[in-house]
């Protein structure tokens, strides 16, 4: 579904985006007093097809593992929604979609958004599905950074937040991992400035090259060792070649060049640029408590062991800051050695925990 | 110097090289029973300009740190060579070099090389050197790994090893680091298959962002944290722009330019394919202790906290497997929070514990 909105969102840069719009996929039905809704917020690859096939990959939904009927999140009970982020690809207005000044896709010339634009944009779609308050905001990764942006920013809106394996703000390796990547992908000659959309020439290399640099830090070193080790793909001896003679090397050949075929290379700039822009303490002169102040939302922070993209240390930096406010939190570290991935994987502790918290929540808010 | 040989080297993938040649630096004095000779292994980027300045960058020696007059390795007692490695680029052989049998440079026509060949080329240098025995064979990280195929392999040439922040074999995750790098430079159209040296025109950017990405595991997330954190470069507030708004941005980007005025691109493939080919254990059916086995050489085995390009249970694996064959080691693990590239910075327990060990060797060994 999309939600076209012609009113103009003040983006945190200063400028007005105009018209923009929301796609998005619900699951479930909404109650008659619209209070069972739940918000999915994707990473930064991810998009709106939660429990859904993917329209170019044919894919299944990325979250099957968590969300659909009878699951953790379950869509017999709950109303479902899940939105392409603002400057995404999948139909979402981004730098890829029309700039209705030129009528020539934006490029470079999309304005930069952070994630409380990305936020922003998601309340004017809860707004227009007359939803007051979601019952629960769920995410991980960048998906966990909304969910602390909606807590903070909109916390009467939010009953409940479960932000996963994520992070209150980007640590300077974070950035550095990032900005490799959109090196990567601007040092594609086809990238052209980013104005690649009229040559149809594609910078597919660059940003394969980016995607396999992400790659290895959604992995933990025990997970590649386990999956891969040193072994060889299809030979039994060394080439003595450039070719992909580890298993390794031909896993991460495959997450690169198929990636390009779903992901535009300027959403992967802007959206990493937003990651690395967000720091919920800022604006609170560096006191992340103070950005939950008042806040009445309940919270389950969850981190995973292996995770060293966003490393429970982080995780406990943001429940701390819960605990300064005397915000309603909980929070598990997830044993677990697939890394940061994890939250997208078969982890049933992780999915008992959401269960847990989910139910008891419910039970709280009266829902059925 | 250069060190030119016409007997030619037979690699480890079959063919053979001639003639090929070796640049060295040498400094201190030999003495007359020629037995106070130190070689000096450099890491992947290295050279041979341990001590002396660097005549593309004018940068100082490398080493300056341990290698020296009164230095924990003292040129007014040891005779210190240091050969550029087979492969690269500052004088020996390597794929920049006039491939005889064309007349034009070798790009990918340059046999692969292992560390196996690089330390057999290292021999015959030893052996032109007239030295039947060195007292000590020494390097960090890719370094290292050539001091162990020393010890492993000439073990009555070396008197004392000190392999430092290395490893036996790679693990999967540094492979997938060094393909991420190696496939930066390839998908450089400028990279032309190897070819680039007629058209002038060199890959900077593919290389570029090879160093970036390599950049950030030679440093611990703590170090970039404290260097860099999310302070912002020459500005007060974000620009909303890709530009370099993050200190750690601008210094990955200098790191990255500068080091293409300095490095062959064709280098970097091939030594980091001798690095992920290399495997200590690999001919002895993966029992690393069999790689030592009758070894008569004294090590000093040093690995750094935060080193998590090549972490302390790597360094502890080689220890046990010459402790199981009873050689006479020695383990430090030195606490530093620099990360990998701290065999390079100052660390005074460092100098110290080498200082110690070569001093105890010499004793031992009789020098003066």
């Amino acid at each position: 579904m999309h939600f076209p909105d012609d009113k103009p969102l003040r983006l945190e840069c200063g400028q007005d985006l105009a018209p923009f719009s929301i796609a998005y996929t619900t699951s479930g039905k909404l109650n008659a007093d619209r209070s069972n809704a739940i918000l999915i917020c994707h990473a930064l690859t991810g998009d709106q097809f939660v429990t859904s096939d993917h329209p170019l990959t044919g894919k299944p939904g990325w979250w099957l593992t968590l969300v659909g009927p009878g699951k953790a999140i379950d869509t017999d009970r709950y109303f479902v929604i899940c939105p392409n982020i603002l400057g995404s690809c999948m139909g979402s207005t981004g730098p890829a979609s029309i700039n209705p000044q030129t009528k020539e896709p934006y490029g470079l010339k999309f304005p930069m958004i952070t994630i409380g634009d990305i936020v922003n944009a998601q309340v004017r779609l809860i707004d227009h599905l007359k939803i007051d308050q979601l019952f629960a905001v769920v995410g991980g990764s960048m998906g966990g950074m909304q969910v602390l942006q909606w807590a903070s920013h909109f916390s009467n809106r939010v009953y409940a937040a479960v932000p996963i394996a994520t992070t209150s703000r980007h640590s300077s390796q974070n950035i550095a991992f990032h900005e490799v990547g959109r090196q990567a992908v601007m040092a594609d000659p086809k990238w052209h400035g980013g104005n690649y959309y009229e040559t149809g020439e594609v910078p597919r290399n660059g940003l394969a090259v980016a995607r396999m640099a992400a790659h290895i830090t959604y992995l933990s070193e025990d997970a590649l060792q386990e999956k891969f080790g040193r072994n060889l793909q299809n030979r039994t001896t060394r080439t003595f070649t450039f070719d992909a003679d580890f298993q390794v090397e031909s896993y991460l050949r495959h997450q690169g060049s198929t990636f390009v075929d779903r992901f535009d290379p300027n959403s992967y700039l802007y959206i990493t640029r937003a990651m690395d822009y967000f720091d919920l303490a800022s604006s609170h002169m560096g006191i992340l408590s103070k950005a939950f102040q008042a806040t009445t939302t309940r919270f389950c922070v969850v981190s995973f062991t292996s995770d060293w993209l966003y490393p429970t240390r982080e995780s406990r930096d943001i429940v701390r800051a819960l605990n300064a406010v005397a915000a309603d939190v909980s929070f598990v570290e997830i044993d677990s050695n697939a890394g940061h991935d994890a939250f997208l994987l078969d982890e049933p502790e992780f999915f008992e925990t959401i269960r847990g918290f989910i139910n008891a929540a419910a039970q709280k808010r009266g829902l059925e």
